[in-house]
C-alpha cells in the first residue's frame, strides 16, 4: 500500500509552486498565453519530463504527456484538467486535477503496471476563458471542436487569439492535428475541487459527478416610470425595482420547490440612473438557470419566463427578456462512474453522487468520449477566491480513489 | 379684471430668459455662486428694478425687493421661491414662484393698493443644495438659522462656501444681519410647481399645500454569503439580494396600505462585486420614507425597521441599518390656507389640498413664520428634468389665485 499522504504532500508542494507564478503581485492570476501562464506551462512540462513521460506542448498551449500501451491498437484514456486561472483565483481549481493525474501516472510507471490502453495526461491551457471570453479553448482543440472563427477575436489589449497562438510557439493551421480522433478515445477522467459546499457540509472527502448542469443565461430589463420619491403617490407608481424584486422572489420560490433538479440565481441587478430620492424607472438584472436534466431545464426556463411576464403585466412594467448564453447538460458515463463507485467503496469512503453546477473541460470532451469526474471537498465550497482550499487528507483520498479507479479500469479492459 | 393670460406670457418669457443662462450647453444648470448663477441674479435684480422696487442682493446672494406699507409698525409678508437649479434641471422649479411673485407685486403697485403690511419679494440663492450638499442656504439666512459651521465646507473643486460668499460680493460676518427678525414676520407665501402627478392626473390647475412631508433616509446593508451560482444548492444559500428583494416588496406593501399618509421608496440598490454567476453576498440599498404627519413618520419608521430585521433574521442575513438624514414635517398655516381656499373658489377652481413630498424653502421659514404654498400643475409630474413643463393657462390660474389671495390677506388685516 502506497503512502497517500506523502504523495499528497508532494502534490501540494507543486500546487504551491504553480500558485507562486502570478500576473498579480497579490493573489493568483494566470490567464491564457501570458508570460506567467507560459512560466506555469514550463513547470508542468518539466514535472512531466521528470516522470520520464514523453510529451509535448501542443499548438493551443496544452501540456500533454503519453504513457503508451504495448498494444498497438490500444485506445487512449485521457486524464486531465486545466492550469489557467480566473483573476484573483484559488490555487486548486485546475492544478489539483493535473497534478493528482500526474501522480497516479507516475505511480503506474513505478508499479510497472501493464496497460491495456494508452494514457494521455493533459494540462489544458484555457478553461476559464478570461482572456477571450470563450471557455474551453484547450479542451475544444483536443476534442476537435475548436472554432476557427475565434482566431480573429481580440483581447482587451487588441491582440488576436491567432497572434497569441504564434507567440506561445503554436501555429493555428496545425490545431486540427492536435485533436484526438473520435475513434481513438477510450474515456476521460478529471479530478476537480467541488467549488460548492455539499461535501464540506456533509463531511465527505470526494464525490462522483453524475452530470454537469446545462445553463441558460438571460439579461432581463424591467422598464417602468422614474419619478420623485417624495411626490408620486404609492398607487400612481410604476417602480421597476419593485417588479425586479417580485421576480427575484418568485424565482427563488420556484427554484426552492425544484431544488433537487436545478439552481437559479439573480447575480447582477442594476438600477439605471439610481438615486435615493428617485423611483427606479429601469432595472437590468441577470438570470442564471442551471439543471443537469435537459428537459427540466427547458421546462424551467419557460416557466420562469412566464412568471416574469406575469409580474411585468400585473405591474404595467415593460419587460425585455434576452437569452444571451446557453449550454446543454452533460451526463457522465455510467460505466466509468460505476468503476469510480467501486474505487470509492474500496477506499472505505461513503458514496456521494453530485451534479456539477459549474462547467468543466469534460463538457466539450463529452462530445467525443465517455467522461467521468471525481470531486474533491473544498473549504466551505469557496472557489475563484484566494480562500479556496483543499485539505491534505482529502487530496490523499482523491489519490487513493483515483489509483483504485485506474486499477478497476485496467481490470475491466 | 386683469388679463391673466398676457401676464402669464410675460412670466413665461422671463422664465425662458433665465433658462437660457446655464453652466451646461445643453439643459439648464445654475448652481449656487457660479458665473451663470450670478448672470441669473443680475437678470432678476434688473426685473425688480424695472418694477421700481427698492432692493438689494444680500450676503448669501438672495435677490430681495421691498414694497413698504405706510404703517411704520407694519410686519413683513414674504413672497419667495428660489433661482438656483439642480444639474440638468427644468425651467419652472423655483423661477415660476419668483416671477409670479414679482408679477403680483407689480400688479399691487399698478393698482395702487394700500398695504397694511410690508411685502418682501425674495429670489433665494440656494434651495437645491447641489454645490455644498446642504439645502436652503438662502432661506436659512433669511430665517436666521444659517449655520456658521457650513462656511468652511468645500465644493468638489475645493472652494469653501466662505470664498464663494466673498466672490459674489458678500461678507460672511454680515449674514446674521440679512435675517428678518422673528417678530417682524407676518407670513410667507410660495408658488411652486407640484413636481408630482396628482394635479396633472386629476386635471386641476392649482392646489393648496397643507403640509410638507418630513423625511427619513436610511442606508441598509444586507450581508449574506457570496457563492458560485452553479454549485451552491438553493437551500444552502444566504442570498443578500433575495433578502433585499423581500424588503423592497414588504416596504411597498406597507406603504400601499398607508398610502394616504406616507410614501416609501428604495431608489438605490447595489449588489457589491456582482457577477451573473455569483450569488449576491452583499447588497446596499437606500430607503426614503416621507410623511406629513410626524407621529405617523416615527411609527412607520419603526415598523419598517422591524419588518426589515424580521426578514434578515428569517433569512440568516446580517442587517446594518444606518439612519443618515431626517427632517421634521411642516404644517402650513391654517389661516393663510383658508384665505388661499377663498381665492381658489373665487377663481372658480375646484379646491384640492395636497401634501408636498418634496422639500421647499417654506421648511426653514416655518421656524419663524406662518407659511403657505400654492402648487401649480406640471406636465405628468415630471421635474428635475428638461421635460418639466407648466402650461400658460395654469400659470394664468396661479396669477389669478395669488392676486385674490393677497386681496383677501389685505382685507383680513
Amino acid at each position: 500500500m502506497t503512502n497517500y499522504t506523502s504523495r499528497a504532500e508532494k502534490i501540494l508542494l507543486r500546487i504551491n509552486q504553480l500558485a507562486a507564478i502570478s500576473e498579480d503581485e497579490d493573489g493568483i492570476t494566470r490567464t491564457f498565453g501570458t508570460d506567467k501562464f507560459m512560466f506555469g506551462v514550463a513547470l508542468v512540462a518539466q514535472w512531466m519530463m521528470e516522470a520520464r513521460l514523453p510529451g509535448r506542448v501542443d499548438n493551443i498551449g496544452n501540456v500533454r504527456a503519453f504513457l503508451k500501451s504495448d498494444n498497438p491498437d490500444a485506445k487512449t484514456f485521457v486524464i486531465a484538467s486545466h492550469i489557467d486561472t480566473v483573476v484573483n483565483a484559488g490555487k486548486f481549481d485546475g492544478p489539483l486535477g493535473v497534478l493528482v493525474g500526474l501522480d497516479i501516472v507516475e505511480h503506474l510507471i513505478a508499479s510497472k503496471t501493464k496497460l491495456p490502453f494508452n494514457i494521455e495526461l493533459i494540462a489544458f491551457s484555457d478553461e476559464e476563458g478570461v482572456r477571450y471570453h470563450t471557455t474551453y479553448l484547450g479542451s475544444k482543440v483536443v476534442a476537435g471542436s475548436f472554432d476557427d472563427g475565434l482566431l480573429s477575436k481580440t483581447d482587451k489589449g487588441g491582440i488576436t487569439l491567432n497572434s497569441v497562438i504564434e507567440l506561445i510557439g503554436g501555429k493555428a493551421q496545425l490545431l486540427p492535428g492536435d485533436a484526438i480522433e473520435p475513434q481513438n478515445w477510450l474515456g476521460y477522467f478529471e479530478i476537480h475541487i467541488e467549488q460548492g459546499p455539499v461535501l464540506y457540509e456533509n463531511n465527505i472527502p470526494v464525490a462522483i459527478v453524475t452530470a454537469i448542469a446545462g445553463q441558460k443565461r438571460v439579461e432581463i430589463t424591467f422598464t417602468g416610470m422614474a419619478g420623485h420619491a417624495g411626490t408620486v403617490p404609492m398607487d400612481m407608481r410604476a417602480d421597476a425595482l419593485c417588479a425586479a424584486a417580485d421576480f427575484v422572489l418568485a424565482l427563488e420560490k420556484f427554484a426552492l420547490e425544484n431544488k433537487n433538479s436545478l439552481v437559479a440565481t439573480v447575480g447582477k441587478l442594476d438600477v439605471v440612473n439610481s438615486a435615493s430620492n428617485v423611483i427606479p424607472g429601469k432595472v437590468i438584472c441577470s438570470l442564471d438557470l442551471r439543471s443537469a436534466d435537459e428537459r427540466q431545464l427547458i421546462i424551467a426556463y419557460q416557466t420562469v419566463k412566464d412568471l416574469c411576464q406575469l409580474i411585468a403585466d400585473k405591474r404595467k412594467i415593460t419587460l425585455n427578456w434576452n437569452l444571451i448564453q446557453e449550454t446543454q447538460p452533460v451526463t457522465c458515463d455510467e460505466g466509468l462512474s460505476k468503476l469510480l463507485e467501486k474505487a470509492i467503496s474500496a477506499s472505505n469512503i461513503e458514496t456521494v453522487k453530485l451534479v456539477s453546477g459549474a462547467g468543466h473541460d469534460a463538457v466539450p470532451i463529452s462530445q467525443v468520449s465517455p467522461v467521468s469526474m471525481l470531486f474533491v471537498r473544498c473549504y466551505k465550497g469557496i472557489s475563484h477566491n484566494p480562500l479556496e482550499n483543499a485539505e491534505l487528507k482529502d487530496i490523499a483520498a482523491a489519490i487513493e480513489v483515483s489509483d483504485k479507479f485506474l486499477e478497476e479500469l485496467i481490470k475491466s479492459k
